[in-house]
This record gives C-alpha cells, structure tokens and sequence, in this order.
C-alpha cells in the first residue's frame, strides 16, 4: 500500500495566500497603500519606520502594527511619534501571517489612512513567504550583517521590491564588500531597489522615501496634508 | 459534532525531542560533545567556530555541520581550517531538526571526534525550539542588533548556556547599553555565561574558548593532542 504524506507547509501557504488576495481587496477598497517592512532581528526596522514618520506624515496618513513574538518595545517607540499604532504578539510565530493582519488592521481602524505600514518579525527566512495582502515587499539588511547574505538567505532577496541597506555609518569599520554584494543581489533579482541609508545620521532617507512616495502616488492614493 | 483540532506544532516538536534523546545517546557512547551555536544571520557564527578551531584544534579533534537555506560559504570557509566539515541545506526550512543532524554526523563519520559543532540557520526564533542532541546551546547576539533584542526573541535567551556578545569593537559606535542588556539577560536567565567577544580582533575569544574546554573535559572526553 502507497504511504500517503500530508504536505502541511504548503497547506498554509495555500490558506494565507487566499486570505491576503482578500486583504488586498479590502485594502484597496479602502484606500490604503501597505509596506511590508522585513529583515533580522536588529537591522533597523523601528528606526526606519519612525524616518519615514518624520519624512512623510505630513504628506500622507501612517499607520503601523508592528509584530514581535513578545513585548510592545517596537510600538512604544512608535507611538510616541504620534501615529496610530498596533501591536500583534505572535506568542512563539516567526512570522506575520495574513489572518494576524486582518484582525490588526481591524482593530486599528486603518480606512482611509493613506499608508500602512507592517513591520514583520525580525527574521530573514520565514516572513518572505507569507503574504499580508501587501503593495510592496521592503527588506533591510545592515552593513554589518555582512554581504554574503543574498547567497544564505535567497528568498527575501528575490521576494522584495525594495533593499534598504541600514548602518551605513559603520561601513568604514567592517568588511563589507559593497560591489560584490550589489552584483549579487541585481543578479538574483533585477527589478529591485537597492538603498543606503544610515537610520542614525538620516543618510539616504529622503531618497528611500521619495520612492515610497512615488509607489504611493502610482497606486492613486488621496495625498492629505 | 464537536470540531477536532490537530495541533501540528506540538507534534513535529514532539516527534523531534524523542529522535533529539535518541541523538545524545549516540554522541555520547561515540565520545562526541555537540555544541549547538545559533544566532541572527551575520552576528558572526562562522567566525567564532573558525576561532575556535584556532583555538582548540590542538587539543580536541573537530567537527562541524554547518546549516543553511542554501549555498555553501560557511562549508567552504571551514573546510580552509582543516577541519571535517559537512553542509545541510534546508532548501526552505528556518532551522535545524534532529533528523537532519542524524544524516549529516553518519555522513561526517563524527566517531570518535571530540567536539561536534553544528552551525544552525541564521534566525533568532525557530531553531531555540528545536534540540539537536546537543550538550551545550551556545547563542551569539552581536552589537550592532542592540540590547533590546531579550524582550523580544525570549526563547533563544532562556533556552542558551552560554551567550556570545560578538562585535564588541563596534561599541563605540553604537548606542548599546551593556548593563542595561546584561541585567535584562540575567534576569530572564541567571544560569546563562555572557562572553564579549571581538571574533574579529580575538578579544575575549580566549575566555570562551576555556570555558567550553571545561565543558568537555567535565563529560570526560578524551583529550587530544
């Protein structure tokens, strides 16, 4: 007799995939553009998040749910810089998932904001294969993670519209092959993004943000002052 | 009728910790001590197991699995050091499990060898859930990723004997806190052993690489020249 196997990973992908084709309906109805913002734990997620805060809230609504597996750290920071916020606890998940999204984005009451912005837990392998019903995919990685990170952890390399490259300000002090690692990650995926920034100095930040922006505007967004 | 659930999760690991008890028992009749070292990508596992071996290949004999998505950087790199080594590639999956270091310490041929280092993927969430056999947890977290990360990724802090501090000589150019992350760690862990270390200037290697010597010798390894 045959053994059958169950193949449960593709399972859930299948499952979450339906729900953010859904999630992405509601958000375009809505009125909401959604950057899913991934990376490692560390790279610079948060202080992103409060850049672009600084650099578009005037231009356009924000709001954030931030995911971590425990703690509101992420989102204390982030409320004090007045935007609405919303944190999910995963309790154990390495990820974000699309139903997570849909009872965050609920209870955040996102309609009509212009900008929702997602910041997945920090880990470089699983997020990339969960959809959240986004409109771009953003991931960072930090200089002194070190450049031979497209070849280790290809998906969300090839998964993102965007790469932020964070920590530019500790170039000078490691090896990081800037060259090589641009090579690389152009040759794995030709439509990306690459940016450095230094979330620290605001090197880079407004020409990451006019991207957004720009990605915003495309999609038709109301742009409130 | 009453809906039943199956609670996938609880299985796998379930399934994993007896083929895990089942794995220690082997390395220990083989005279194997395992070291399970696991971080974030970047934060310098590759350079502490190429330090180590420096450091103890004179007076233990060596082994490495090294455990990633894809490629083989980490293998080759080790390989240069003389030292038996062997690759996993997961193709997809976020962390190590007991099944695959069953394969991969046969295919090593590890008998007899005193040290097993098994190099998990890079991430800071699932591989804290997944024993390997191991007589030590070894976890590294580096500067850059800053001293708020405990609150977040509690598990790998509580499940870890031993916590590396790596990038010690980028101190000075950020802003982590070092008693603020050294009392977080200690509360949430009393029995764990912090070592700073600079795995690129050899600052503090010395420390950790005794006390993991000590590790050994306490099972009673047999020590070789």
């Amino acid at each position: 007799m045959a053994v059958r196997t169950l193949d449960v990973r593709e399972d859930i992908l299948g499952a979450n995939d339906v729900l953010a084709e859904n999630l992405r309906s509601r958000f375009e109805k809505s009125g909401v553009f959604v950057m899913n913002l991934m990376s490692s734990p560390g790279a610079g997620k948060t202080s992103l998040i409060l850049r672009i805060i600084e650099s578009l809230s005037s231009k356009v609504k924000i709001g954030v749910i931030e995911g971590d597996i425990a703690s509101d750290v992420d989102a204390q920071k982030v409320e004090k810089a007045n935007v609405a916020v919303i944190q999910i606890n995963t309790r154990g998940a390495c990820h974000l998932d699309a139903n997570m999204i849909l009872g965050a984005s609920q209870a955040l009451g996102i309609d009509g904001r212009g900008l929702l912005i997602i910041e997945n837990v920090g880990n470089l392998v699983c997020p990339a294969e969960f959809k959240l019903g986004e409109d771009v995919k953003v991931m960072i990685l930090s200089v002194p993670e070190g450049h031979d990170k497209p070849l280790k952890y290809p998906l969300m390399f090839t998964e993102s519209n965007a790469l932020v490259l964070n920590k530019m300000d500790l170039l000078a002090y490691t090896d990081f092959d800037m060259e090589l690692f641009t090579s690389t990650v152009l040759a794995m995926n030709p439509q990306i993004k690459i940016f450095p920034i230094s979330a620290k100095t605001g090197e880079g930040i407004e020409t990451f943000s006019r991207w957004l922006e720009e990605r915003i505007r495309e999609k038709g967004m109301p742009s409130e002052a």
